[in-house]
């Protein structure tokens, strides 16, 4: 569903956001798009967290939806489709960045750099 | 469960980050607790997006049990609490901004103030 279609619980920007990125997949997605330069279905699938097949598959069609990832055909016969962040993509960086700082901090986790 | 006992599914802070938040309700307690001066289980149930009763209260025992939250006795006879954000829950702010500016920007989210 595109961002302008999505029923909002109210008007509290925080809250929106949560209404469409609220779960514990889709920002490990984006994540992996924006920082670890993963792009077809199996690097997301392959990713550390391993994914379950048809949670990436709901995601990958929501951030599509959602105007954060564009699908793009990068090969023909047979069609291959990779998954590129939007600029709308690019601006949860900063929600990303606040998370991996608190989860350093408060939960033990390590930057795998 | 405390921070320090949650099951994670990955070491990266990120993931680690969205196991204990990563819902449709955790953080927007947090922002009525930190922006909204709100205390008690009645001011969180009033709020704005009508929380279901079962899910609040779930939810403050995780934050309490996260160490994000802490339940104080304000009244005896009868006995009330209300609940406070700990450091450790102030250090959620850089979240809910971040998630208030993609939501104001991308989602048509307007701060109530």
């Amino acid at each position: 569903m595109a961002a302008n279609k999505v029923k909002h619980r109210s008007t509290c920007p925080i809250a929106r956001s949560l209404d469409v990125l609220g779960d514990k997949w889709t920002l490990v997605i984006m994540r992996d798009a924006l920082f670890f330069d993963r792009y077809t279905f199996a690097d997301f699938e392959h990713s550390g967290e391993k994914i379950p097949t048809n949670m990436l598959a709901n995601r990958l069609k929501k951030l599509v939806d959602l105007g954060l990832l564009k699908k793009v055909l990068y090969q023909q016969h047979p069609d291959r489709y990779r998954y590129e962040p939007t600029e709308m993509g690019t601006e949860i960086k900063p929600v990303l960045k606040s998370l991996a700082r608190f989860g350093e901090k408060h939960l033990g986790g390590r930057i795998p750099l």
